[in-house]
């Protein structure tokens, strides 16, 4: 059987994940402000591709194949490359990801294990058509030892080509060994299908775009796979809420920034401050042009339209929202675990307890109290650089950072010690101790 | 569409996911008292329910469809069910794994970040046919807060009843709110390719048995998937090696226990003292009877079978050991890439870099430095019972303890911020400073 193209590609980057997971912090970040540099002098090359995409994009808006939106986002300028450049000397500058000990126990005298963050190994993703997308993943992969395949968008080919080359070029010729085949630029759509297969190869997928793309990829492969699908997020106000707050709160999640995941799409309102809460919030959402999509209860107190059953479970991404009228804090706790994607909620209540009920009880990534569901991020969450937010519930959760890029390894040291010991009717006991310090291989002989 | 038996089990073990989220450690060990004590008070009704298991075991043995072993396997006995009662009571006494504040940061004065350690939620089980695999399942599934499907061998089917049954009016009966329906007990193997199929309510899967049984479940679910595939370890005998200690290693990890996963397969010698050390580890592995295979090498020096190209990439899991000399530390690294498994493998050295290189080099789940693969197990790693051992790399990696079975949720803590606050032209910036303490919801008015 001859090797593919994309076989080849996907072999190298396996290849060079083992030397990758070598380099010191040092070479890592230190070839990422060789990327940064280099993105910032040529940045008229970038330019010049960027502009193929984008007057095909706009051909094809005037066709009405494209969206006004789409083309905006693909368009770089000078200043949109600098913060480029500058996010890459912001994951450069993240604290190291590896190598730290996470925990460290002597199982017996001169026998001491060391739980090691190491980088997962080879990381596929598969992203949308901002052309600064490639340019993150890259670094955050390489920030974290990561080799990388990186698939983009179709519209963004020309920005995504150059900047490929660049981040290449620039890496190989910074003061580390950066092994060749470290990132890997795949074009072609049929290669996503053949990624999916390489469960030998290949260790952790992830995905961006559209909840269905996600699903998709999710359902073909046997892969594990990082992603995001629906945000259905959640405020409750409390019958002990500071309603002036509830109001603020209501507000922020919804307008600040209507077309993200963590912007809120229903409030739950309970009965006994339905009629003082329900005027000042319609008023307000009104200064911002949201639509109001009310329950029966609701309509009683605001003019607004009428909620549908669907309206309950879908993810509006716009000035939409869906208002209900509770009679307690289990209405809408039960409210939420029937309707919510399990990604963020808050509830405003200057009471503790519910507070802690509310927040017990919920199985989402993100429960808040007192706080707009907008903060579910990562750059808030002070995670520094986001990888993607995981709706799933196995190895991230929430806004993922360079820790979501990382794994642990076991490392035992020993002077001989042998099971046989430790196992039978004379077996000598563990003594399971946590013990501080780094693992280094001279670490007992240093004793 | 009507809800088949096995849609209506899940559904309910995931309403009781989110109950069981909100015991105390109390209430979650104290029922696992109540199960230790009632399997203890029922042992004549489960070694009546298990000797009909075991008859069927021995009818089947004289027809030649099943090994001694494996009815070995299957058979109770009075002191086996007093160890089955004490490892629950040790499930019990386990530190508490839910709860823990896993880090907290404050985002900016009274915006308080805490990562808290909870259930997954609904765990899906199909493990192989000993009787004490239902129990131990079981128990660290309560003890960890979450909800479990177990699918057992039909071999075990009658001892696996009865145990369920204790099993589930033991916790009904403790002095606590357990769940109804947390635990669910599946019978038949068709109901695992359903279970397959609701990646809407199963958070993660975790098969145990052979590799391709594994595998299997693996290619046929989007669900996560903790499991173990194959173990491929070796133990490099460096030149600078302790030849005695080397020795002793080499024949621990191979006969201490040779049916495991974690027992050594291939030897790999350093070419300068390969006729010092080749001709004591054949005498010594020849005493327990372990068959050698060698490379022409190895071949050279002592006299054993010809190890073929199949050997490296074999897991023997019995008295069979391969043995390659290398000419140097890479091509053992090279070798241990090529063939491995990414299980667990030791250098024996007295050499500190070496170690250093070979841990550093080998994407493995446990490097080990002078000790005996053999170490590569839960118990000994101190982690407590083990619920498995993973040959992933994604969530858990390595022997895994209750810990695998949580991950966390982002609780924040504000008094009313709001994004736009920290977002646009006059941007409030975050501080962002690491904090200790505990979430709780009234630590902003305590302070």
């Amino acid at each position: 059987m001859t090797e593919t193209d994309i076989e080849r590609d996907v072999d190298e980057a396996q290849t060079a994940a083992l030397e990758l997971a070598k380099l010191s912090d040092a070479e890592r970040s230190g070839a990422l402000h060789e990327i940064a540099d280099a993105i910032e002098a040529r940045t008229d090359e970038i330019l010049a591709e960027n502009e193929k995409d984008v007057e095909e994009g706009e051909r094809l808006l005037a066709e009405g194949e494209y969206t006004q939106a789409l083309v905006d986002r693909l368009k770089l300028s000078e200043s949109k490359i600098e913060s480029i450049a500058a996010m890459v000397r912001s994951v450069a500058g993240q604290d190291d990801p590896l190598g730290k000990t996470l925990s460290a126990r002597e199982l017996d005298e001169d026998l001491e294990l060391y739980k090691v963050a190491v980088p997962i190994g080879v990381v596929g993703t598969v992203f949308e058509s901002r052309p600064d997308a490639l340019v993150q993943i890259a670094a955050l992969a390489l920030r974290s030892g990561n080799a990388v395949i990186l698939k983009g968008g179709s519209e963004a080919l020309h920005s995504n080509r150059i900047l490929f080359e660049i981040i290449e070029a620039a890496a190989a010729s910074a003061d580390a060994d950066i092994p060749d085949g470290w990132a890997q630029h795949v074009e072609a759509r049929e290669d996503v299908d053949a990624l999916l297969e390489m469960d030998d190869a290949i260790d952790l997928l992830m995905p961006r775009g559209s909840s269905e793309f996600v699903s998709y990829i999710q359902d073909n492969t046997s892969i594990p796979v990082l992603g995001h699908t629906e945000g259905i997020c959640h405020v409750y106000v409390d019958d002990a809420a500071d309603l002036s707050m509830a109001e603020d709160i209501a507000y922020d999640a919804k307008v600040q920034y209507p077309a993200v995941c963590n912007a809120v799409e229903t409030l739950l309102v309970h009965d006994d401050i339905a009629a003082a809460f329900l005027p000042a919030i319609a008023d307000r959402y009104e200064t911002a042009d949201v639509e109001i999509r009310g329950d029966e209860r609701t309509r009683e107190i605001v003019d607004v339209e009428a909620a549908t059953d669907a309206d309950w479970d879908t993810e509006y991404g716009d000035l939409i929202v869906s208002i209900r009228v509770v009679d307690s804090l289990e209405t809408a706790i039960d409210h939420v675990t029937t309707h919510g994607s399990k990604h963020t909620e808050s509830i405003v209540t200057e009471d503790e307890e519910r507070a802690s009920t509310f927040m017990r009880s919920l199985d989402s990534a993100s429960v808040f109290h007192n706080a707009s569901t907008r903060f579910a991020d990562g750059y808030r969450f002070g995670l520094g650089a986001e990888v993607g937010i995981s709706t799933g519930k196995i190895h991230a959760r929430g806004p993922v950072g360079l820790e979501g890029l990382t794994t642990y390894r076991y490392h035992l040291e020993g002077d001989g010690q042998l099971v046989a010991t430790y196992a039978g009717e004379d077996a000598k006991p563990f003594t399971h101790e946590e013990i501080d310090g780094e693992w280094s291989p001279g670490r007992l002989s240093d004793e």
